[in-house]
């Protein structure tokens, strides 16, 4: 069915109106295809909640874990009537979805424990960091929840590289992350230019594409404008910048081969992950789950442990025992959303189908974590202008090489570093050293960019690893090829009245959006299950 | 002479340590020499003020402009124990670096009054709205004021574009500037990468090199990894994208020959002005001269419009006239620092000499404003998924085309675009409608990449043009290659005891950190030459 454009009414036809009438006539999935069809569409196909109506007061959805997936999924069933209780292993609220402040207890399976020294005003987000603008649903709580964002500088081309032990003479060498982009793209752009002048490419170019090529080549930055060549472009560094006097110095270019051989050009993403603007909740990541959690904390009953995941025809029954009393219980309710990580989950006895552990099973969870570090004088910026984005070095087992610098308190006083950030066999390996060991060892990473002042200026710091937290037990879930293919669909419908959420039951895995957007998937399912189940 | 390095104390030697050291032995020269041969520095030759010592109690510099150049004379010399008082003409401080906001009033030469309506919180800055992290001096004052800082997000990727009477069918189609950017990107790596494969470039390469070389352009994000051929990147925006249920599905990219002929690729700046983190002060760029005016409010005498400059052997007669009673008077001292743009200077009667008038009169001041509009919905971030960074069209008189989304207030309700900057003619143009024409002008651009919405949305407006300011006549200094070969010199140095300052006399003219270095640089001789003159 089209929707009928003679029944708008007066008036200009805007994007929105437009939708909105389109959702009058076909309902959501028209809403999408006329989004995407208006033009391409930054959107995420789930830019809102599904939008569902109904009462269902008196049905009961149990909801296992208060990270975000749950606490999501108990906000919006609220709203439709859903008595939702949470059911929530630790004494808080949030998942993985923290900050670490001065004060913080950090424990560790295996008995130890750290307390975070940070002085006030800083923190380190062990978990999710970064919001990138393309994750739409994680903006809409954002700002349905009044969640204050700033600008996360994500990358930063003033930032430190330094590769030990590659080819050539660029060894060993600290360079600013600006001299290789430019340098690798402005000797490319120059050869590439010499081609069109020497009608060398697989194209047929009249006089008229090859003169608009070269010039968009020299309009991208890098060539000379005389002659389309490459000879140092003034956003790789000056060797004396502008200034009252002056008109300013360019500097001189790294050799082509010496770089190409380094292999540099290729030792740091070009564009780490998200492209436009990325941002982080002012004070912390753990603001967005703390406002989730004012948002539902009638619902939250922590230091449940669930023992026990039972179902029949008519409900489900979960057993919780309480951490601190030892006490069991247990809950009953129409459907389940279970937001559990597989790693805890699987090891839970339940009468969940044969194909569903199965399925469950072939999750692979990274193992992930930090260090965070913080310094009495903010160096990077002072000294070298780094403002925010992170430097990078190839250092052994230093995690994904990078050391974020922060994105808040600039120019102020003192500063926390994101100074090891590891996955999988890396992480494993640094979380086994003692928590002292593991600073020593950030130190260590960080005195290959910061030379002599990284360690002077350092004061205290914090290590924190999710396969060492018992209720996660795992980074984030991590699926294989195959195991997308032969389970991830099992996974997304329900076993029986259990259904399951969070990042791992998504494609953005890893992602607060992830969590969000499974959530929305889900409590569309048991509505409209419910709807067709009839009264409680 | 050379700092000898066997003279370091024990403990690390820590750049800071080493240029004090440096700085001991050397001054401050051979510290900035010190500092480039550390490595490359991003800091600009100036990002402190000249470390200078001694006390001239009893002298007098006579400052004639309160605005950015002018308080930081004042800044500095005090310090020193100079006397300092700063005649303005303005009832202000601040010259060019101001905001405007719900309240403020526009008058205009010609009479024209405008009063702003912006909501609470929303402004307008109508000069220097950017700090870029190179700018060190800027910086400098931000980080010694206590200005608190956040981040500007000078592009995205997902600004619309859109270029009427281009040819080809991509004319007068809104894209997102991703596209663009991807495809241009994407087509001309595949290009390149054919003709390393084809042997056809112009450069020596090893078997090994040229894997290399293709391995850096697939890692550069745009290239197929299994082919190394562009068929789209996720970069240039999904087709549909990641969500819970599914993986995203790419979008195709525009036709190569289309995109290069129709010259939306060198359409706009691939990277405008800074490539690395651009600031503005939280609250409007207001907020960094009025962190200036509190340090020096006792010296400011606002009203006073200079008349005549004078001078002698001994000293310097300044005659002001007050703009309420029309009272003449003299103001004496040993210098003068004057920062009165050259467009009001040049009329002022004085005795500087023939040549120095001469190359006053060789700088042309370039004509500048700004339209911005309050919305009533954040309709480019809700809808667009728009944060921060500009959308773009090729309208004529739309000054450089560029429509700046706010980077504040992410989130929220209502918000300004900047939305119209133009300079020269352009700006000559269309300053000479009438204010209410202006904002039409102004919507008319706007609706070319947000149709329907952009009218509909819009709440209230104002415009402001510097060179419709009485005390400004122009929006910044525009020297010409000739200018600055035969008489940018002349102007760095004193007639007789006068000095200029201002972005006009540095090679960062119409920027902040222009007018803080020029300052730097005149009070440093200054303060040399009342040395070497004696007491008062």
């Amino acid at each position: 069915m089209n929707p009928s454009l003679g029944s708008v009414p007066s008036g200009p036809l805007t994007r929105r109106r437009f939708l909105k009438l389109v959702g009058a006539v076909g309902g959501t999935p028209m809403v999408m295809q006329a989004l995407n069809a208006w033009d391409l569409s930054m959107s995420s196909t789930r830019d809102a909640p599904p939008p569902l109506t109904g009462d269902r007061e008196g049905r009961r959805v149990i909801i296992l874990g208060a990270g975000l997936a749950g606490m999501a999924a108990a906000y919006e069933l609220e709203k439709l009537g859903y008595d939702t209780p949470i059911l929530e292993a630790r004494p808080r609220a949030g998942g993985r979805c923290i900050t670490i402040r001065g004060g913080s207890e950090v424990r560790e399976l295996g008995g130890g424990i750290q307390r975070c020294e940070f002085d006030q005003g800083h923190y380190l987000n062990p978990g999710p960091w970064r919001i990138p603008d393309e994750h739409t649903s994680t903006l809409h709580y954002c700002r349905e929840l009044d969640v204050p964002l700033e600008v996360l500088v994500n990358r930063n081309p003033w930032g430190w590289i330094r590769f030990d032990d590659v080819e050539g003479p660029l060894s060993g060498r600290r360079l600013r992350q600006a001299e290789v982009l430019a340098d690798m793209r402005g000797h490319v752009t120059d050869l590439l230019a010499r081609s069109v002048h020497q009608d060398a490419l697989d194209l047929e170019l009249t006089p008229a594409d090859r003169e608009k090529l070269v010039a968009f080549l020299v309009h991208e930055g890098h060539l000379n404008p005389q002659d389309a060549t490459y000879g140092g472009a003034t956003r790789r560094g000056w060797a004396t910048p502008p200034g009252a006097a002056g008109p300013g110095e360019p500097s001189d270019p790294h050799d082509f081969l010496d770089l190409l051989r380094s292999g540099l050009g290729a030792g740091f993403p070009p564009r780490w992950g998200p492209t436009g603007t990325v941002f982080q909740p002012v004070g912390g990541m753990d603001q967005l789950a703390r406002a989730l959690e004012r948002a539902v904390s009638h619902n939250i009953r922590p230091h449940q442990e669930v023992k026990e995941i039972r179902q029949g025809e008519e409900g489900v029954r979960v057993v919780v025992q309480d951490t601190r009393s030892g006490d069991r219980e247990e809950v009953t309710g129409d459907y389940c959303i279970c937001t559990i990580p597989l790693t805890i989950l699987i090891n839970i006895p339940s009468d969940l189908s044969g194909d569903f552990q199965r399925a469950m099973r072939s999750v692979a969870y990274n193992p992930s974590g930090k260090i965070g570090l913080q310094f009495r004088r903010r160096f990077w910026e002072e000294d070298d202008g780094i403002y925010g984005g992170y430097s990078v070095t190839n250092r052994p087992w230093s995690g994904d090489g990078h050391i974020s610098y922060p994105s808040y308190g600039w120019n102020r006083e003192k500063g926390v570093i994101q100074a090891y950030y590891g996955h999988g066999g890396d992480a494993l390996r640094v979380s086994a050293m003692s928590p002292r060991e593991r600073i020593e060892h950030a130190l260590a990473i960080g005195e290959a960019v910061h030379p002599g002042i990284y360690r002077e200026e350092f004061e205290t710091g914090i290590s924190f690893f999710f396969h060492l937290e018992p209720y996660s037990l795992g980074g984030y879930s991590s699926w294989s090829d195959e195991a997308r293919r032969n389970h991830f669909s099992r996974l997304l419908e329900p076993d029986g009245r259990v259904y399951l959420s969070g990042e791992h039951i998504s494609h953005l895995t890893s992602w607060m959006a992830g969590s969000f957007e499974s959530t929305w998937m889900q409590i569309e399912k048991i509505h409209e299950r419910s709807g067709q189940e009839g009264g409680a």
